[in-house]
C-alpha cells in the first residue's frame, strides 16, 4: 500500500535511505554542515539501543563517567599516530567568553587523551587496576561527505576506556567487549548477523596496536562498521605517564583499551532491515512494539482500543494508542514506514464479533484474533519477528558472500556483496590496490569464523567489500 | 569517626564543599578552564537523577530529541535579548576540518534558537500543536569564576522546548513543568523543600516573558536556583517565523516555553544534605542505597554478605558488596563520605550469633539485626531516611527564613539566611540596591506559598538571599 511513498531500495538505495529517514521522521540535516537533528522517533530508537547497550556494558564491569567536551590542543599531539589520524577532522574553539583563548580547545573527536590524563592521576598501584570506564557523549569529526546517521560531523556514542596491569588482561578485555558485549547486542537486540574480525594495520584506529570490528552487511551488499574495540598497547599510557606500582613494588606503564559504538548503528539498522515499505525495527529495541489503532471510532471502539493498550503495557509490551482522526489508510502507511512490528486494528465491525485484526510489519499479513487472545498473539509475533529479521539478514549475507582466490575476483564480488580471500593473496599491497576501486579489507577472520590473534596466522582470510 | 577527614562545614563552607567533592570522588576540575570531569560515583548520582526526571518529563507528554551542538552565529542574533544575555559566555568554533569556517559556529549555550528553527519547519497547523520536546545534552557557557557542579563552563542538563497554539496553553504548560515535574522531583527524589516562585524582570531568562524558579536553601543559608521554567511569549516564534494555520484557517505565531535542570542539582544535593562526615545521599536517588560490608573475612562471612546483597537486589534495593581487603575503619569512613544511606556490616562474631550490624548514615547509630530481618530493616531505614532528610532541610529553611519589612532588615537577614519582604517595599530600585551587596531577589511568592501571576498582584512577597 505504500509503494509510491518512497523510492524502492532496488532502484536507488541511497535515495531510498534518505526517503526512509525523512518519511519515518527519524532525522533532519542540521544547520551547520554535516550536523544532524535526531527527531523524536529516531531518538526513541537510539534510547532503546542505549539502554540495552548500557546494561551490557555495566554487566562487563565498566562504570559510566563524564569527561569534558573541550580538550587542550596540546593533549592531542602527545600521541603521534593519534593526532595524525584525527587532525583533518578537528573542530577548534579559538574564542570564548569574549576573548581569544591562550591555547585553542579542540572539540573532542574521541576522548583517549583527556581520559588518559585523568586515569594517570587516579591510578597509583596495581590495586587500582583494572580501571574500567565508559562515557555516553557527543563527539565531533568534521565530515566532507556527511550522510545522516552514517557520517555526521557530530554524533552520539559510547566510548569505553580501560587500563590494565598486563597486556594479556587488556587484550582479553578488548576481546570481551567485542565478543560478549557488542556482538550479542547486535545479534540479540538489533537482529543483525555481524561478522567479527580484526582490522588490518591500514584500517586500525589511530594509536591502536589492534582493532577488533563488528561488520554488518547492508541491503545493497555494502559493509558498515558497527562497532570497534581497540587494544592501545602502552601508547597512551606512555604519552600520559600512566604508570602504577606493581605488587613487587616496581613502576610499570599500564596497558589500555578503548571501544565505541554510535548513532551510526541507527543507520545500520535502517539499511540492514528496511524494505520497500520503509523501516523495519527489531522488536527488542522498537520504541513502539505495538500500535493499537482505532480504525473508526464509535460503538466502544476507542474504549476497547485503550483497554488493549493497557493490557499490553501491563504485560511489559511497549504499546501505543493511535486514535488520531486522520484517515486510517494514511496512518497505516505511516506505521509501516516507521517499521512498527505489530499493529492491532480495532474497528466497529470486528469488535461487534469480539475480535480485532493483527497486522504484521515483518512477517506480513493480517489475521483476525479474538479479543481475549490479543496479548498472546502479540507476544508470539514479537518473538518470531526477531528471529525472522535475523534470518532474513543472515540469508542475504550468506547469499552475497563469495569465496574467491584472486584480487580481480574479489573486486568483482565486491560490486554486489562481500568476498573472502586468503589474506596471504592480498597483503598490504593488494589492499592498496583494492582501495583504488573503493574496496576495503573490512576485517580478517579465520575459516571457522573466529578472530585471528595476528595477521600472520595460517589460513587468515580477508573479508573485502565496499563500505559506508 | 571521620572528623578530621574534611573541613567542618561550619568552619569554612566553600572549603567543606570542595573537600566533599574530592574525598567522595564526585568530580575533578577539567583541563580547560571551568570544565569538569564527573567521576563514576558523581555520575552515578546524576544517572539516578536523570532517570527519575526523565520518567516525570515523559509523563508530562514531552518526547526526547537531539539537536546539534553547533549553532550558526546568525541564529543567536535573531532574538535581541537572547543574544545580549548570552554573548559574554559563548564559546565559538572558528576552524574545522583544517579550514576557517565561513560562518563561525557557536557551541550551544542553550538551544532555543536551533530548536525554534526546526519547530518552525515541523509545525504546519494547529493539529501539530502542542509540540512538546525535551533534550538531554551538554551546553557551554564560559565561566569566569567556575565552581564544580554549580558553575562550570560545560554542564549537562535537560532542556525542554514546547510550542503551543495559545498564550494560556503555554502558560499552563510552563506552570505544569514547574509545579508537577520539577517541584515533586526535588521534593520526592532529592528530599529538598524548594520554594517555588516567579523571577523579577531583572532575573528573567534572556528572551523570556516570565521565568518560574525552584529555589533551594543550602547548608550555609545561601540560595541555589535548582531549575527554571520559562514562558517565552512569541519572541522566539517571531524570530524563527514559527507560525501555524488555526482551525479557522488563519496564520498565527505559536507561543513557546523552555525549561531546564542541570548537573547543578548535584551541587545543590551536596550543599543541602551534607554534614561534618561528608555527603548524605537521599535514598531514592542513591546509586548505592546499601553497602554490605565484610568486616573481616572467614567463617562464612563473605558468603553471608554476598547472600544479603543478592536478597536485597532481588527486593529491588540498590545494594553493593564491599569485600575489599583494606582496613574496615577506612572503608566505613569512605562509605560515610560518600553518603551511602545504610551499611550492613557482616562480621564473624555477629554472624556466629546469627546477626549483623546495621549502621545508618542519615539517622545515625548502629543496631544489631537478626539475619532474617535485614531486608525489612533496610526497607524501613530507607523510607524513614528520606523523610528525615526532608525534615532536616525544612527545619533549617524555616529557621533561617525571616519576615522583614525594610531593605536594611532584608540585607541583615540575608547574611545568614533568607528574608521575605513585601515586593512593594523593594521594587526594581530596591533590587538594584540589594544587588550592590550581592543580595538578589530569588523569587516572588504569595503569602500562602503559591506563585503570583504577575509582579503587580497584591501581597506579593520577595524572597531575598545571597545565592550561588
Amino acid at each position: 500500500m505504500s509503494k509510491h511513498v518512497i523510492t524502492p531500495p532496488g532502484e536507488d538505495f541511497p535515495r531510498w535511505y534518505q526517503d526512509v529517514i525523512q518519511k519515518a521522521e527519524l532525522a533532519d540535516n542540521g544547520p551547520v554542515r554535516g550536523t544532524m537533528v535526531i527527531r523524536p522517533y529516531g531518538y526513541a530508537i537510539w534510547e532503546q539501543m542505549q539502554q540495552a547497550m548500557d546494561r551490557r556494558i555495566k554487566a562487563a564491569g565498566a562504570k559510566n563517567a563524564y569527561f569534558p567536551l573541550f580538550i587542550p590542543e596540546s593533549y592531542l599531539t602527545r600521541e603521534a599516530e593519534h593526532v595524525e589520524g584525527f587532525s583533518p577532522e578537528l573542530a577548534v574553539v579559538t574564542h570564548a567568553g569574549g576573548k581569544t583563548l591562550e591555547e585553542p580547545a579542540v572539540v573532542r573527536p574521541t576522548s583517549e587523551t583527556v581520559i588518559g590524563e585523568y586515569m594517570a592521576k587516579w591510578i597509583q598501584s596495581y590495586r587500582d587496576l583494572p580501571l574500567l570506564l565508559n562515557q555516553w557523549a557527543n563527539v565531533v569529526r568534521w565530515e566532507l561527505r556527511p550522510r545522516l546517521f552514517l557520517r555526521t560531523s557530530e554524533f552520539l556514542w559510547q566510548e569505553g576506556h580501560t587500563a590494565h596491569a598486563t597486556e594479556e588482561d587488556a587484550r582479553l578485555y578488548a576481546k570481551h567487549i567485542h565478543e560478549e558485549v557488542y556482538a550479542p547486542f547486535m545479534r540479540n537486540e538489533l537482529a543483525m548477523p555481524v561478522v567479527l574480525g580484526r582490522k588490518t594495520a591500514r584500517e586500525r584506529f589511530a594509536g591502536a596496536t589492534n582493532t577488533l570490528t563488528c561488520e554488518g552487511m547492508m541491503g545493497d551488499g555494502k559493509a558498515l562498521q558497527m562497532g570497534t574495540s581497540h587494544e592501545l598497547g602502552q601508547n597512551f599510557a606512555r604519552a600520559f605517564e600512566m604508570d602504577f606500582l606493581t605488587e613487587s613494588n616496581e613502576r610499570e606503564l599500564a596497558w589500555t583499551t578503548s571501544w565505541g559504538t554510535s548513532t551510526r548503528m541507527v543507520g545500520g539498522l535502517i539499511m540492514c532491515h528496511g524494505d520497500d515499505a520503509g523501516l523495519r525495527v527489531p522488536p527488542k529495541i522498537a520504541p513502539i512494539q505495538v500500535l493499537v489503532m482505532v480504525v473508526k471510532d464509535g460503538d466502544g471502539v476507542g474504549e476497547a482500543a485503550r483497554g488493549i493498550v493497557d493490557e499490553l503495557l501491563d504485560a511489559g509490551v511497549r504499546a501505543e494508542l493511535d486514535d488520531r482522526d486522520t484517515a486510517f489508510g494514511r496512518r497505516a502507511v505511516d506505521a509501516e514506514l516507521k517499521g512498527i512490528p505489530v499493529r492491532v486494528e480495532v474497528g466497529p465491525r470486528d469488535l461487534a464479533e469480539g475480535s480485532v485484526t493483527i497486522a504484521r510489519r515483518i512477517a506480513g499479513g493480517k489475521t483476525s484474533v479474538p479479543l481475549a487472545g490479543v496479548a498472546q498473539a502479540v507476544a508470539d509475533a514479537l518473538s518470531t519477528d526477531h528471529d525472522a529479521l535475523y534470518a532474513d539478514a543472515l540469508q542475504r549475507r550468506d547469499a552475497r558472500m563469495t569465496s574467491v582466490t584472486t584480487l580481480d575476483e574479489a573486486a568483482e564480488a565486491a560490486a554486489t556483496g562481500w568476498a573472502t580471500i586468503p589474506w596471504a593473496s592480498v597483503g598490504p599491497e593488494g589492499e592498496a590496490k583494492l582501495a583504488e576501486s573503493a574496496i576495503t579489507v573490512r576485517c580478517l577472520v579465520l575459516p571457522d569464523g573466529s578472530v585471528p590473534r595476528s595477521e600472520d596466522e595460517d589460513d587468515v582470510l580477508a573479508v573485502v567489500a565496499r563500505a559506508y
